[in-house]
């Protein structure tokens, strides 16, 4: 936590890291009572709801437990996590033509194959997902349109209803959006890439996190753009010093982020910086597309806002989607472009003219009803148990030097091998025993992740995952003690 | 018909235009008995299929009927029709950077306000389509899928069973294709698009139809590309002689054409121009991109077969979809693209990663069921029927010296105005009367068109088509006048 290159944690983390400290030191032992909420806003000159916040946390990581009526009490068996990563990466610095095209298809094709254990894959398990009730949601909106005898109101910029539904539920977040600031789209990469065809030119360059989504650099690729791949912390995201040395040295058309849960990292950018963020690129006036697909999936008390939620001059073109959330495979998402609203509904309207009304309009049947919140509060709750399960996994079965992110979201950690640990040699090495990984050569068009790796820990629990997490992490000794 | 540049009739056609004139003429009077098959195939040395083609395209245009055990007679009231446009289009001879795209937003914005007539819309009228039964398809595809937890299986290349689908009905036809061929993709303008990416770099030059649709138009304005229009004749297509030129001259990188019922001429490619199309691109080793989004609306006993049929190395990418005959607003539709299959697969993987899942396996399930054939025979003798209103419509209505296409599939004809009438100023004369049409200056790079307009006669006759078109008429002649 000391490292020159972290950024101070909030006064919640701070407190959590503080107490987690005591209880892996033994200073506090299954059992044993935490303090009350007075005590400790006391005891520590903290605010009620930053205590709150705290044992929130600590309880989603599985230390702490809440007894009705009496309080927080340590967990029996607290679980085991890695050490976090702490260094900001190190890009090449240069502004480099991307071609990871390859080696992100072989890896995604190799995924496909039955049977396999998929840590490599992109996706949360279909367990998670309310099927009978969206299908029943489908069954209603479906007939209705067969009454209705549907006209073609539902191509872009989308379905009013929807549009409405998804605009209320930022304003209840604090992020007040119009319906007509929305364009819905195929799911959020389609809006990503209209995001990002709308405001750059063949040739120019585009600032992303190192390392970052491949779907940024195979968008980069395909529209002959040039990425400058920026310092990035595996806790906090974008170093947004490194970003203003970048701005000014080449000049790049555009920025893709993700500010929240970031994809391949798991990383949240404070608050704070979401702010500066927004200055610098408001002042530069540079386009930000903001891809914030995970937003949904965080496991602290409150949505942490997307950056969108500061701009006031329309830079930000935020996109996100329900495929990672609610329904995966209906491909359907959403850009809030800003200034650029209406070049992005142009691009949509004459590369797809419109996304499926069907499922437009099942989603916004769905939405006026009340599940969504309570299937998002299940679904938190089991992707930041099974965060911590596999943290656990790897304390017990890597071999030291090994370090984890620990996520406040989403269903992505990113894993720093040690030295002489090879990522492509063991994602090669998994398949061919049944199990895929995403490599860290698929996150960057440079080589300076090639001793890292993505795991997904989104899929339902099972002994085939414990069995290949500890078959991974013996390979990795073999090749730290070669 | 003795126009230099007018290519020879099928068999059949010609019987149909002779006929036709022998009914004009007043030879043949409503009542009036024709000969029975098998006279007129000793009559006319012809074989009995091109006797049922030509009485079949007769009673389509609604100048004879059958009755039962009785055969064929000359109908009451055998419809008026203006001549058809016979020369081919004569457009600026230059490779042409395209800028068309303010145009037709304009246009198609115009055309979304409520209570407008819509003669220029791009779809037929909801009332063709098996809404009930689609949603049918639907729920019983949803909730199964509810209870098998859908894996994301149906993202790209899409779902198995709806492939399987596409190439049975293929195959039915004559043009066998693999499921591994078939790509699903969001609508035919998405794999249109998907198609031009793969086999163009920004800065080339792509052949297309004069007049051609504006969504090529835009797809090339969208990614940088020229434009080679290449005359077109209104009932024929491409001028194959033309197009070797422009190949020799321009070095195009790809073309985009409508080989069936083309949009906004209506024209169909004969069978044997299709077969030297696909000979000279495979020579030139040129891909060609077919749009045959129509294919299916064919009034003629058969189907005609797309260029792809003649295609045996791969050079044509051909693209179509359920939204102009089965599902509007669904947005499913694919592409077989030969060699360039996987190329687009990927493409589509890294832009929109797959197509709405529920609509990809309700579609599946209503083609496994025996409706769709059916519901094509109604819709397809529906729309020749309403081509046969509007034309006499046509001919009563507007000034001498128009000409109207007269599309053996589709649902667009194609006006050519008398001199002295600007389409462009007719459009916004009759937008302010709410009346939508689609004025000539949409269909290409170049002023060539500026008399001509597109109309669309798929929607539900009505009153307020009759006069809208009397109106229109009326505009016209004064304009003719003037």
């Amino acid at each position: 936590m000391s490292s020159a290159t972290s950024s101070p944690l909030n006064r919640y983390q701070q407190l959590a890291a503080e107490i987690e400290a005591s209880i892996r030191d033994g200073v506090l032992r299954p059992g044993d009572r935490l303090p009350s909420v007075r005590q400790c806003c006391a005891q520590r000159r903290v605010s009620p709801s930053t205590v709150f916040q705290a044992y929130y946390l600590l309880e989603a990581r599985g230390l702490i437990r809440a007894r009705e009526r009496s309080g927080y009490f340590v967990a029996q068996g607290g679980r085991l996590a890695p050490p976090e990563p702490e260094a900001l990466s190190q890009p090449d610095s240069a502004s480099v033509q991307v071609d990871v095209t390859e080696r992100v298809f072989s890896v995604l094709q190799a995924s496909l194959q039955q049977g396999t254990v998929p840590l490599g894959s992109a996706f949360p398990g279909p367990q998670w997902f309310p099927w009978h009730k969206l299908a029943r949601a489908m069954v209603a909106s479906t007939k209705q349109a067969a009454e209705d005898r549907p006209a073609l109101d539902d191509l872009t910029p989308g379905h009013l209803g929807l549009r409405r539904q998804i605009a209320r539920r930022y304003l209840a977040d604090g992020m007040p959006l119009a319906v007509d600031d929305l364009v819905i789209t195929n799911g959020a990469l389609e809006a990503l890439n209209l995001c990002l065809a709308a405001v750059t030119r063949p040739g120019g360059a585009v600032v992303v996190e190192s390392p970052c989504f491949y779907g940024a650099l195979q968008a980069l690729e395909r529209l002959g753009l040039h990425a400058i791949e920026v310092p990035t912390h595996p806790r906090d995201g974008l170093d947004l010093q490194a970003l203003e040395a970048a701005i000014t040295h080449y000049q790049p058309q555009a920025l893709w982020l993700m500010t929240n849960f970031q994809n391949p990292l798991g990383s949240l950018m404070p608050a704070a910086h979401k702010q500066a963020l927004v200055e610098l690129v408001t002042r530069h006036r540079l386009p930000l597309v903001e891809d914030d697909v995970y937003g949904e999936l965080y496991f602290a008390p409150q949505r942490p806002l997307p950056a969108k939620a500061w701009d006031r001059e329309g830079w930000v073109l935020h996109c996100s989607s329900f495929s990672k959330c609610l329904a995966p495979g209906w491909r359907i998402g959403w850009a809030a472009a800003g200034r650029f609203t209406a070049a992005v509904a142009r691009h949509k309207l004459t590369t797809s003219i419109g996304s499926n009304a069907p499922a437009q309009a099942a989603l916004a049947q769905y939405l006026e009803g009340l599940g969504y919140d309570k299937h998002l509060r299940h679904l938190r709750h089991g992707l930041a148990l099974q965060r911590d399960r596999m943290a656990e996994a790897i304390a017990r079965h890597f071999p030291p030097g090994t370090r984890a992110t620990r996520p406040e979201g989403g269903y992505f950690l990113w894993l720093e091998l040690p030295q002489g640990c090879d990522a492509w040699a063991l994602y090669q090495r998994a398949l061919q025993q049944g199990i895929s990984l995403a490599p860290g050569a698929m996150f960057s068009a440079s080589p300076a992740f090639a001793h890292c790796l993505r795991l997904n820990y989104g899929m339902a629990w099972s002994p085939a995952i414990d069995t290949a997490l500890q078959q991974l992490g013996q390979w990795c000794c073999e090749m730290a003690a070669a």
